[in-house]
């Protein structure tokens, strides 16, 4: 059986813990039942060893395995990692949705999209990671009664994604902790207004309402004081050609959204200025979750 | 020269100040060159002294039309008034809306839609209602550097607004001043991941999102408890057929956006049970802001 996921970039511009889309930047497993446990890891944390002894996706795995099925059979998981670790890029929501996923493949018992993002809702509760994970594209989501509900708009093509991979993370963590407990009314309706409208700039595909929708007060420039180099990119992202330039996640990555015809200059510039950075030059992703038996 | 304007419900569920749809109710003013300066009022407002003595279309159409001409000309107005005056249906927007444009109309001088809506701005600072009153449709907008932002959505046959106009205001002043000052980031994200997906609802015409995405936070009980038979009405919407149920504007109107083959049967209810409200089954307006010359 094989499993891949995509990464995402979440809290898009205003859209606090709502907006996020998929990028064609996958991780995938590869499961075989065996008569022994073993893990291989190859990319993205093949040089950790606590990923092989303390595994998130076996865990997750096995407690769903276990309780669909009542076994506790062997597998061999050999993991094929391209998304980064630790930098905002949705590499926690896609262990957990592909390992959700793969249990229940593995017990042959099928689930819905829907289903498993509710499954998934209880190892990460903010639904904006795991719905693009699952479902590829453009999503707007919301919990409701412990459910997550969400709309997806598929990326067209022309469009690319200029990601700014730093080369050390800011603490989720601590970050969370610095971000104000209460919000003004004004600032309130800055970002809700602002999520409402890059919504409706991305169902209707106009763009150039993007460098106005996509503002944010609610945590990316608290959160960039960690990072002081992501105001100086953020600048020269927009000054050329960024239609969205913000935060991916809680950071550390930065996501840029262009006209595929800046992609090029755009990169180069950024790989110029930050070479310390890796600077990657991505599709959008409009598949998802994606297994094969 | 003839100008209309429609009706709106801004504030549309969790979109405060941001989401807005006009409705097919109008107010409409004929204006002509005339040797004397006088006023009818016709509908709404008739009987209403004050109007005629210190009219705020007449002040703001002459502020306007002076500017533009720098003459001091004398016109006869005939206002034909459908929308509820301090309803929260927007009879303010309609009036500041439709006096530019007459103004900038009787100057012979053109002004887009975008440029009608920045001028209004001076006097209602939020987008909310004179958005859709310009446009007509469904609106997402912001403010930025003191200009709108907007995007429209046409709203499709097959759905109605069946509006409940109460007996009594709300007063707007008194329910802002009960409305917090700050909100904890819980309820931000539930109004702004809400109002993001409303949008995205309407937006890809995924009617069954609603009933999740037009929840509120924000101000509508707070509001409501100025007049507690709102609920039961919200309730008994919401339990036949409504697909959403929210205070139009600050209220103290309440807007039900309804399959139109539910609308009869809800009407009827609702006018059964508030035989003092006035119950209307209306349309969406796609039009806005109509000039005839």
């Amino acid at each position: 059986m094989y499993i891949s996921v995509p990464a995402t970039s979440a809290n898009l511009g205003p859209g606090f813990d709502t907006l996020g889309v998929a990028l064609s930047l996958r991780n995938s497993v590869r499961i075989k039942r065996s008569k022994f446990f073993s893990i291989s890891i190859r990319g993205e944390g093949a040089d950790n060893v606590r990923l092989k002894g303390n595994n998130l996706f076996v865990s997750i795995f096995n407690e769903h395995y276990r309780r669909l099925t009542g076994r506790q059979d062997k597998f061999r998981f050999t993991f094929y990692n391209h998304i980064p670790l630790s930098r905002g890029l949705g590499s926690s929501s896609a262990v957990i949705v592909s390992a959700i996923a793969a249990a229940y493949t593995a017990a042959g018992i099928g689930i819905s999209r829907e289903g498993l993002l509710n499954r998934a809702l209880v190892y990460e509760p903010h639904p904006d990671n795991i719905t693009p994970a699952v479902m590829g594209g453009f999503n707007v989501a919301t919990i409701d009664g412990g459910r997550i509900y969400s709309i997806k708009k598929e990326m067209p093509k022309g469009l690319k994604a200029v990601v700014v991979i730093p080369d050390r993370p800011i603490s989720t963590a601590h970050s969370r902790k610095r971000l104000p407990k209460r919000y003004t009314t004004q600032d309130v309706v800055y970002n809700l207004s602002r999520s409402s409208l890059l919504t409706a700039a991305i169902f209707s595909e106009r763009w150039e309402m993007l460098r106005v929708a996509s503002k944010d007060r609610m945590h990316q420039d608290i959160r960039m004081e960690g990072m002081p180099e992501l105001f100086q990119l953020q600048k020269m992202a927009l000054q050329h050609g960024a239609l969205i330039s913000t935060l991916s996640g809680s950071g550390s990555t930065f996501f840029n959204m262009v006209y595929e015809r800046d992609a090029f200059h755009l990169e180069h510039l950024l790989q110029n200025r930050f070479p310390n950075f890796r600077v990657l030059t991505l599709d959008f992703d409009n598949r998802g979750l994606i297994i094969e038996e």
